[in-house]
């Protein structure tokens, strides 16, 4: 179980190619997760899914454990029977998002309490709480309780992980099933010393994979590679490495270049549903009003059903009008463009092209303006601060 | 084209099924059609249409018309084209809508001026105009600018009706596409002489089809029921006859009794977007606590997608949480119940059964509340009424 077998690696970059073993199948990676954070992709059935040729979802525990609740789940056959998905599952432990959506949140050295988003009741989170949660919803990984610290925050970077890494033992100590691989999370910001230092202690506790945490958060792309550039190095060659909350295109691609295997994101779903298409070319706002006479498909070429079948006229009429058959054919795109991006990523990874191909790739896709982006992330950032000062 | 031949005879009441030839392919009937207001039923994509085995389309000219405009939908191949659908579809005239929706109307012998919910601008519909918006949508079946009067106010229905009649007559002269079936439509409210005259005035243009107006807007099921008794007789049997606005699987059921082939209704899908499901028993809320924990399917035995793979408790989960999947899978049973019933109705109409299984489906399947459905729909005019008199 959870055996991980490297099949090709790049002759000019740290990208890998591999088969991990999980209870509901094979992964091949590099691979990308969509995000079905309720215990549903949004907008997509199952079938929509494996169509898609999805492996691997996501589900957030700290969503499922307020509603409908880990032991409703349990008992109705876990995540896999409950959400009708029987590939892999990964749940994250639920600390992201109680340091990111609950209303309030205290933190002492054994857990976090906080209060519900949905109905103000009070919860607690601790490691060992977030390891019964996660053996309750029965996804293939589950994650260690972590605290994700604003990226450039140095003091709290440090003290935040001092907790994660006592957490990280204690998840270890607490799991009880055997058929779930438990991930430890290296954290530390963008400070490459921290960052050492946690890659090593958590190595220590020999975990079947090790996520990277804490980017995408609010550094800057290049404060973001760099950190990759020192973590992965630092991590057992012989594990799966999982780059947390990290999808978008241009990213990826730089993350696999660095030897990372597991990608998940909101990215392609949420865009899709603002409107925002993934194409070769970079994003596509679909409701300009260029497009609205416009007969091509989204991409012209894409096998995905939305370009398949529909005009960029008819989808921004969707859009348009409010209708939901827009956001599900927008996220089939969007979905289709990453998973049809990893197979790239795969194939070109074992014929030796993948440096070449992440060149012709980069060059045409036109990156979302990141002054902009950045200034986005920046306010995101400081809403928390503010939020955690109050 | 457009030849409908009667295929069975019921031999205990008026039922009977039928082969209505069009340009997109041949519908059995009776059938009833989904409604897909702005060219999309809403939640689903044409291939979940497809395999829920629906033949016939209804898409609305009035709200196509303002958003995104005939000629765009006319460049864009029409409405086939334009939303993926290679079936059957019929379009209205809009005069519904104006009549129901529009901010302001003003109705004069020659047309009815009115302004757009969507942005107060001033257009007007006459019956020339109706046809060549439905000509540029380009649907197999196409409907005669109508007044809807409400179905208990005398004077108001006769004045209507000349208008109607009148603006039937010039649909049928303004008519220049032979490949689209123009309907009739009898108006009259719950006015037996009304209707008479109605249904011989339009049966002296020869129409290729005959739909019954005005129904199920605001009189009760037994108005509704004795109207259809005294209209139908008056159309000619070797046409089919239309039941617009009508999808409560008894209203379906005592309609095929008295004759009627065609059937459409915003219900199976509205309803299922607020959590209401149908089920031989009647209608099961999902978003009842009784259903928090329940692993049944919605309905025990059922075919459709989301019965064979989720239980009561993920489909209220999604709808507790808000989730578009929910909608989707909601619609699929809901249409999924309303054609597997017009395929019993079919089967049961050749083996000579109809009446029985009427009877039996009658007996089994609990009514919403008849008093409660009354007062919703006496306000509802009341509502126009109001708007009318401003």
């Amino acid at each position: 179980m959870f055996d991980f077998r490297i099949t090709a690696k790049d002759p000019h970059s740290s990208a890998r190619s591999g088969r991990f073993e999980t209870p509901h199948g094979i992964l091949e990676t590099p691979l990308f997760a969509p995000v079905g954070t309720r215990a549903t992709v949004k907008a997509l059935t199952p079938r929509d899914l494996y169509e898609l040729g999805a492996s691997l979802v996501l589900a957030n525990t700290y969503h499922l454990y307020l509603r409908p609740g880990t032991d409703l789940i349990q008992d109705a056959g876990g995540l896999h029977g409950f959400m009708g998905w029987s590939k892999p599952i990964l749940t994250d432990s639920g600390g992201f998002q109680v340091f990111s959506l609950a209303l309030m949140r205290k933190i002492d050295a054994d857990g976090v309490t906080f209060r519900s988003q949905i109905d103000g009741s009070l919860h607690r989170f601790t490691p060992e709480s977030a390891i019964a949660a996660q053996e309750a919803l029965g996804a293939d990984i589950i994650m260690c309780l972590d605290e994700c610290a604003e990226p450039l925050d140095r003091d709290y970077n440090e003290a935040a992980l001092a907790r994660t890494h006592a957490w990280a033992a204690r998840c270890k100590a607490a799991q009880r099933r055997a058929d779930q691989a438990l991930f430890g999370i290296v954290q530390g910001g963008i400070f490459p010393d921290l960052r050492k230092a946690s890659a090593s202690m958590l190595r220590g506790l020999d975990f079947p994979g090790y996520a990277i945490g804490g980017l995408s958060v609010g550094e800057t792309k290049d404060q973001m590679y760099a950190t990759l550039d020192v973590t992965v190095p630092e991590l057992p060659a012989f594990r799966p490495r999982y780059l947390m909350g990290v999808g978008a295109p241009e990213d990826i691609l730089e993350g696999v270049a660095r030897g990372v295997d597991l990608f998940d994101c909101v990215l392609p779903t949420r865009v899709a549903r603002n409107g925002g298409l993934l194409t070769g070319r970079g994003r596509m706002n679909l409701r300009n009003a260029q497009y609205a006479a416009d007969p091509l498909p989204i991409e012209p070429g894409c096998a995905c059903y939305a370009c398949q079948h529909f005009s960029r006229a008819y989808l921004r009429h969707l859009f348009k009008a409010g209708e939901i058959l827009g956001l599900h054919l927008a996220t089939i795109h969007n979905l289709h463009f990453e998973l049809q991006l990893m197979r790239e990523i795969r194939m070109h990874i074992s014929a030796g092209t993948f440096t070449a191909f992440k060149a012709q790739f980069l060059a045409e896709y036109r990156l979302p303006d990141q002054e902009s982006r950045h200034a986005q992330r920046a306010r995101y950032a400081q809403r928390l601060r503010e939020r955690d000062n109050r």
